[in-house]
Formats: structure tokens, sequence, C-alpha cells
């Protein structure tokens, strides 16, 4: 049966380095996991209890398409608290993860062919999904003295963008936009009818200086969040999407046909989550001590290059005086350290030769080791 | 901001309907629901249970990408038990509903533009998700002669189809595909290179003869299935879709990016529910009586043009005898009979303003209350 050209998306290459670990592990070796992008704490205890109760009293059927009104108001209640943003739980999406919120944002705004830019390094699966739906993603390779997130310069010599995607905290970089830099985005995008989303899925997550929301500048943005990351819900898929008054209808009716509903049992479950401050806030101060360990740490290994994270669980490193094969290093640090690393190459396919991603979302105790078998295997390389 | 033409999906005519009955409901008016498309009742108890206990034994993070290997076995061998089909669990891709299951479908079968023909009356998302994703929906009007299902014959004349799909049960008829209706129609598409995509989702709910598979005819199909009806989650959002052999790797790689995973407590919820068939067949027993109910009431009450109904919970009445505008006379049902009914525009954009469908997916009581209203009401009506 035939195959779509649309439907031929690169593979993740830190699934390679995923099946190796399993590998290893499965021979009995230990490794310190530092690929993953998520979570090891489960949704709050709240959380879990509420859905427990939810599941003996009712059906749990559809709900309606934009998400039960009450976590609508809930999601909009949180921008009253995180930023000081009033904003009308009318344009609250609920969605099934920001996977979804992504499918729904690109097909409302964008027709076949349209040329979507993001700043590399990012989050690989942008490019995919754009490619999915017969769209064009445009890298804007960022620089360093940027703290690689795109400033309006890098997008000056790029002809017929339909759209601009941003996210801050970065993936890989963990990096965040100021208030001044995301608003010359938002303008320079305003001024030339090109659509600004902002990807804002690592909000929460920040250790000294709070992330600024798109929404703070500007109501003429697509928001994108999720319950993943701060709240802890990866598997539970469930995210949202804030967006401009006038496209509520064409999105509703686009989620209705396209997913029905966001999952029920996850909205009974976000909905308490909301108030689960104290456990949310406790599983943040674990990342904050890992970040601390690892900007200590990593330096002391030898991997000296980078910029220091204001957000996410991610270092992203430049590795360029070790190494200019990244996925061979990857696998090199995988099999002699017992540390599983992403290479660059899933966030930027030309530079990210030369650069590996840390995860610091698991367990304090796991960062201390993989750190200490970093700085061995380091040593030792140089002999 | 842009707002893009394939967005501009259009309204369910159904909501109207929906929103009318609230207004009832809310003024202290008693409704009967026969517009609803799902069970009354919950996901069966032992699946509950099985995620209440998983809840607090695990963090329920992502899963990978295809679904857990063991829910991907359990829906293989019910291929096995319903079908005496083998099937490899490799082709069985778990996905967030068989709405998902769409969107991957037609996006690794199909190119912006391509022609993808469906039977009218049919499901209405079909249409709209197929624009969403640029493709060009070809209605196929079907015949009472073949009891509203397509046939080869049907699709003679139609030029340039890159896909057919087709619905067995179907909604709104019920009607269901004999083996060979079937075998004609994956037989003439795989003559012409016309992808085959047959839609599962009430298999089942059937009440007499099987519903055939279309993999009890060949391998060279997408099927997308569910655990909606059947196994009464909606809200749950699981499906799946086998695939041939070939696509499995394509289909991975698109289900990675777009979705990272289907819900995981979903996941082991139905991975339980596979096994709960004891209070599944006392539901199916509840529909086979609301069936007999719906066949000797409907009639009586004036509804008599309709195929006999072979599976899922639907009749699907030719009502050209009483009006010619089935928007205006389902919303004279809601508020003279108090009963909610949804007109067949929605199925079908033409034929539809002289059909209504009924749905028989609630309680029993409510199906006899409903009939006994449509009776005194269409008894009223005839003066």
């Amino acid at each position: 049966m035939r195959v779509s050209r649309r439907g031929a998306v690169d593979p993740f290459i830190v699934m390679d380095v995923m099946e190796q670990a399993r590998t290893l592990e499965a021979a009995g070796r230990s490794i310190i996991h530092m690929e993953v992008g998520q979570p090891g704490t489960p949704a709050p205890a709240g959380a879990r209890a509420a859905l427990a109760r939810a599941m003996e009293a009712g059906p749990l059927g559809y709900t309606v398409a934009l998400g039960l009104p009450e976590l609508r108001k809930g999601i909009a209640d949180l921008y009253r608290r995180w930023y000081g943003v009033e904003l009308d739980p009318n344009r609250v999406v609920v969605t099934a993860g920001s996977s979804s919120a992504f499918l729904l944002a690109f097909t409302a705004l964008f027709e076949a062919g349209d040329r979507v830019a993001l700043g590399e390094p990012g989050y690989p699966s942008y490019r995919q999904i754009l490619r999915a739906l017969s769209l064009e993603p445009v890298g804007i390779p960022t620089r360093d003295e940027n703290r690689l997130q795109p400033v309006p310069e890098d997008l000056a010599g790029v002809a017929d963008l339909a759209g601009l995607i941003v996210a801050s905290p970065g993936n890989p970089s963990g990096t965040m936009l100021s208030q001044e830099a995301l608003a010359a985005l938002t303008g320079h995008c305003a001024e030339r009818a090109i659509a600004f989303i902002s990807d804002e899925i690592y909000h929460g997550l920040d250790y000294g200086t709070r992330a600024v929301s798109a929404l703070e500048i500007t109501d003429d943005v697509y928001v994108i969040n999720s319950f993943s990351k701060y709240f802890s819900m990866t598997g539970w898929r469930l995210g949202w999407l804030v967006v401009p008054e006038a496209h509520v209808r064409p999105i509703e009716r686009l989620a209705q046909n396209m997913f029905i509903c966001p999952p029920h049992a996850s909205q009974i479950a976000a909905l308490t989550a909301l108030d689960c401050m104290e456990e949310l806030e406790a599983n943040r101060i674990v990342y904050a001590e890992n970040r601390r360990l690892m900007l200590e740490g990593l330096p002391k290994a030898g991997f000296t290059r980078f910029a220091p994270p204001d957000g996410a669980f991610y270092v992203y490193a430049d590795v360029s005086d070790l190494t200019d094969d990244s996925l061979a290093f990857a696998a090199e640090i995988l099999r002699e350290a017992g540390v599983a690393v992403t290479p660059g190459l899933d966030f930027d396919p030309v530079r990210g030769a030369r650069t590996l991603r840390f995860s610091y979302a698991r367990a304090t105790e796991d960062i201390v080791e993989g750190l200490r078998r970093l700085e061995a295997f380091m040593a030792a390389r140089r002999g």
C-alpha cells in the first residue's frame, strides 16, 4: 500500500541511545538516565485520589471538546497566580497534551505549503509535525550570544514566513527570553502578519527568574502549555492552548472533529493538580538542587561550554572541543561511563554533531552518581 | 491573526439540538436523550480497579509511542477471539482514540490534495479531518438497496481516488457489510491502488450476525477500532490501528512526533477491560433489548422506513414522508415530545434533510419512555 512523503518523518536519534541503554540494562549494567525528558515523579497524590473517587462516581464519558469548564477556569486562574494576567477562561482550550495543541494550532493557522520558522536547537517534533501537516519547517540557527534563543535580526533575511514557534525556557537549552526579548519577537511578527506560537511547556520550572508568558505582552498569540512537566503528568497526555478570542470557535470545531475531547480521567486529575502546589514545589526544589549539582559537576568533569539554564531540566553543552560526532560520543559515554545522554543532532541537525543534552529530571542521588561517573570517565579519557 | 481555510470546518448540527436540550432541561423539562453516540455505562469495574492500583504503584509516565507491549498483544489476541485471525502484535498501534488513528492513517497514506472517498450517510468527522489535513473528501451516495453501504459500482465513475473509508457497522445506519461485500470493496481498491481504511469501531456490538473485519480478507488494509463503544470507554480516548507490516515504522515515527504516546492511564484500564467480557456482554444484552424495543416501537409511532440495524446502537430512519427539513423536525420532536434526536444532515449533507438518527445507547427505561413519548407525539401530529 502507498506511503505518503509527508508521513516519512525523521527518526529520533535519542531512540538509538535508549535502545542501547535498554540492552545494557538487560545485560545487568547499571545505567544513569540523563537522556529522559520527563519527571520521575508521579501525578500529585491529591490528583490521583480525585480520579480514584471520580471513577466510582460516574461514567467519565466524553467531555465537551474544549474541556471541562471548571478546568478551563482553573487554568485561566493560573495565569493570574503565575503572571498577574487576567485571562478569559473561554480562550483556554484543553488538549490531549501539548502534542494535540500543536496539531490544532498548526491546522487552524496554516495552509499546506506555508513556511513556519523555529529556532535551532529546538524540540525536534515541531519540525516533524509541521512536515506531517504538509507545512515547511524553516530552521533559524540561534547564536551563543543570544543564549540560543532567536532574535528579530535572525528572522530579517527569511522570506515568506507564515509563523514562528518560540520556546522559553527552551528545550534543549533551558534558556529563557526576557520580557524585552519576547516583546521584540512578538512585535516583529505582528508587523509582518507572522503567527506567533509560544511554547511555554516548561513554565513553573524556573530557578531564580520567573518565566515570562507571551500573554503578558499581547493577546494576539497562540500559547501552548501542558500538565506534563511542572505538574508531573507526562503520561496523562493533557495540555492546553490559549488562543485569541476570534479563534475559539474555529478551534472548537477542529477539536470536536480531530479529537472529540481530551481524556476525561486526565482532566479530572489535572483539575485537582492545580491545587497541589505544595507537592509540586517540593519537586521543583529537587530540580533546583539537581541543577546546582550539574552546574558544579559538569565543568569539573570537563563539560565547560554551556549557558546556565534558567529553567526546564536540561543542560545543553557545546562539546566541540571533545568531538565532532555527538552520536558516537554519546554511545561512548553510555558504554564506558554507564550514563545515557542525548546527542544534539535531534535538536539541531547541523551543529548538533558537536553538542550533548544532559537531563537532570531524575532523583538527586542519580544526578550525584551520574556526575561521579562522568568525572571518572572524562579523567580516564584525558589519560 | 490569520485563520487557515483548511481549519474552517463545518459545525456539528447535532450541537444545536444538544444546546436546545440543555436549555429545556435547565428550565425543568425532562428530556430523553436519543441523540447521544456513547454508552451510559462506565469502563468495566475491573478496568477501573486496575488503574486505581497502578496509580499508586508507579509514576505512569510516557509509554513507548506504539503503546504498552502487553496491550498490543492483548488487542492482537482479540482478533483471534473474535475473528479467528492470527495477528502479529507488532502490527497493532495503540492510539488516543480512533480520532488519533484517523490522523495517523491519513497522514501516513495521503499527500495534501489527495482525494479520499467515504460513503454517505457516514460519520461526519471523516470529512472534517480530511479537510483539516488538506485532503479532499469525496462523498459517495449509498443506496437503500445496498442498505446504505458503498459497493464497487458506486465508485466506478469516481476518478483519482487515493483512498476509501468504510464503516461496518455503519454510523448512522448500523448496517453491516457481509464478507462478500467487504471483499468486493477491498478487491476493487487493491486493483486500483486505492488505500482501504476499515472503521470497525462498533465491532462487538452486533445482534445476530458477527461483524466481519477487513483483516479476515486481506492484510493490505488499515483497520481502525477503539475501546470507546463495546468496551464502554469513550472518555478514556483509547483506540487502535492495525497496519500492514511495512507501515509500522513510518507510523511509529509519526506517532512519536504527533502524539508522543497514548494516555498511559487509559492503556492500563484498557488492558484489563479486554478481560471484562462478562460485564461487557451484559451491556450488549441491554443494547439488544433496546434494539428490539426500537424495532417494535418506532414503526408503531410512525417511523417505518429504515433498514434494521445489524450493529452499533443507532436506527437511521427515512422521514421523507413526514418532512423535508430534518433540523426543524428534530427541533419539533425535542420541543413537543421531549426526545432529543439527531437530524440526518450531519451524516449526509444532501439527503440528510429527510432523515433522522435515533440512538438506543442509554438505559432501557429511557428507551421505553422515549418510544412512549414519540408514539404520543406522532399520534397528536397526525391529529
